[in-house]
């Protein structure tokens, strides 16, 4: 299929099943036997209304939602939904705790602010956010506590979920699918695609039913997630082709085993990188040790002046998407659920051949 | 490429050029030569950095918007620009005036009304919206007024801009590029993608920078449009995939010669059209004559009871998508820009030999 063999450790949009891309390119010239490209169908028809129904029982299969929980998806990206999650559940006069454990948390507090009291709970900020907060404090009449699953950029993770009995909303962008999660403690988590879903354009968000209905201000019809709720996720036309192949991707996620099955593979991925940076004396690791992210893995190079070359030496391995974020540096490698194994022995044997020609 | 030929009517999604789809698959196994799928490359990368500028660019020059616009591809819909428009434009204490031709203007009324005083300018409810009303009262201290282009649902169309010196909001999301526009009117045009534009996923909005920065209130970043002027349109993930197909789309439209060259190419098969219409005794327009539509041709069968023998009749010939919008009934034949006129020669022969059938 490809034209070369590459390993995509791209932080998102990422890498995604074989499988998946074959069928969804199958779907742009005639989908489901109809004749007619999925681009260009009604989203009532019934082809679609089906992928649609799919795709919401999958999402709450993979993360073992009950009936009180529904599975909208929606658009704008995680980045909507910093200021959604506060638009809905919270009143003016009402506080709610957040984690800051990096980017993406600190633009999350910034939206919520917009909505209500917003205190900070716990912050990693004064040590580079290397490492997950496990003090909570001000929590005290909070109606929900905002966290990071897993952050992206500085490579940390959640192993486990805020020692709290607040209602949670966990921003799960880039590790849903990959590991179990107890939605029982959650208000909302909430997705964008493009990391363990699909591709851009979609946002997955779960919700708990109860908890909306509660905010006397008024919400445009479509920030209302009601609106979507009450209509099955199709109030307006849904991005069609992002629901399609997450939807396939989901359902590949379940023909794995599911996210137990993920969860061990990923571990197992995770653990191989690790060592290696651990062992390779030209390596360093950004994050702590316990907070390793199992997703994204942060590590940088002990001679800087090596960087372009270590760079150089991957892509002609095949490998891309390497570099880390401008605000670590170093490099970062995304092991999403749908990088293989052969992938992280690929970069492992990169860095070790590496390390043996730079005299490490 | 396609299983068996279809001639898709579907108001939309809608049908898109062959040329576009083909390469819109591909890019989905292998885009650019990278050896990977649009779906799993960063949309930092210089490659899909490059779609959003040609994207950008087509926008611009096919609506002859110079440099004091903006083009930007967001997310949500012409549904979210309902309140968008206003919430970026207009202070609570500040009125702008609106025109009712159907259930999007309705939409959009309701939305803007959370942010500012609207006023009726006209409205054709009287007549089941079967017309474009002409005639505006109430514009006097509004700062915009607001129309919808086109009528999906009852297949009117304006064939000349509001009679106003105020600037114009247009939703423009069924006829953008199926003719020219005269931007200079206006100080926002926004339009789904999903009926001349692309697939479903992605709307663009063209939007004057210098009505922006005045209101008052704040806007979450996400909804805000300087957010996205001041980012190129990535501020956030874009859209990928539904950016680069509707890049494509507006490339084939320039190919096609433009916007002048689609109002000719439309002109003719809604002539076509309406001709068989106004001739065969069978049939009914719906829209006064005056105000039809060039996009979606709304008729009703004279015999109501022969109305699913018509449907069967079309299916049989290829014909999908034919069946009209709950509210009016009957039968809409949406022919967009990529309708060829051999689909619409298609139609007409079916209603011809369906007429004969029939004893009319």
């Amino acid at each position: 299929m490809k034209a070369t063999k590459k390993y995509n450790f791209y932080a998102g949009p990422a890498i995604l099943p074989e499988s998946v891309l074959h069928q969804a390119a199958s779907a742009v010239t005639n989908f489901d036997n109809m004749g007619l490209s999925i681009l260009e169908i009604s989203h009532r028809s019934p082809n679609f209304t089906k992928v649609m129904q799919d795709a919401q029982l999958l999402a709450k299969e993979l993360t073992g939602a009950g009936d009180e929980f529904e599975a909208l998806f929606l658009t704008g990206g995680a980045s909507s939904q910093f200021f959604m999650t506060a638009m809905n559940l919270l009143n003016t006069d009402e506080t709610a705790a957040y984690i800051n454990t990096g980017t993406w948390s600190t633009k999350a507090i910034k939206e919520a602010k917009l909505f209500g009291n917003i205190v900070l709970a716990a912050s990693s900020e004064d040590d580079g956010y290397r490492y997950i907060p496990k003090q909570l404090s001000n929590l005290g009449n909070a109606k929900y506590l905002h966290y990071t699953s897993n952050n992206t950029i500085y490579g940390t993770q959640y192993h486990q979920l805020p020692d709290t009995t607040l209602p949670l909303i966990g921003d799960l962008s880039s590790d849903i699918f990959s590991r179990p999660v107890d939605l029982n403690r959650h208000a909302v988590i909430y997705a964008g695609a493009q990391k363990n879903m699909g591709p851009a354009g979609t946002t997955l968000v779960l919700v708990r039913k109860d908890m909306l209905g509660r905010v006397k201000h008024q919400i445009p019809t479509l920030l209302d997630y009601r609106t979507h709720i009450n209509k099955g996720s199709m109030f307006n036309t849904p991005p069609v082709y992002a629901v399609y192949v997450s939807m396939l991707t989901m359902r590949w996620v379940a023909q794995q085993g599911g996210p137990e099955a993920m969860a061990s593979h990923n571990s197992k991925k995770a653990a191989m990188l690790y060592k290696e940076i651990d062992n390779n004396p030209l390596f360093t690791g950004y994050a702590r040790k316990e907070d390793r992210s199992k997703m994204n893995v942060t590590f940088n190079i002990n001679d800087e002046t090596l960087e372009n070359a270590f760079v150089e030496a991957c892509s002609e391995a095949g490998i891309v998407g390497i570099k880390g974020h401008r605000s670590v540096g170093g490099f970062r490698a995304s092991i999403y659920n749908a990088m293989p194994v052969e992938g992280v022995e690929k970069l492992v044997d990169v860095m070790q051949t590496f390390s043996k020609q730079h005299g490490a």
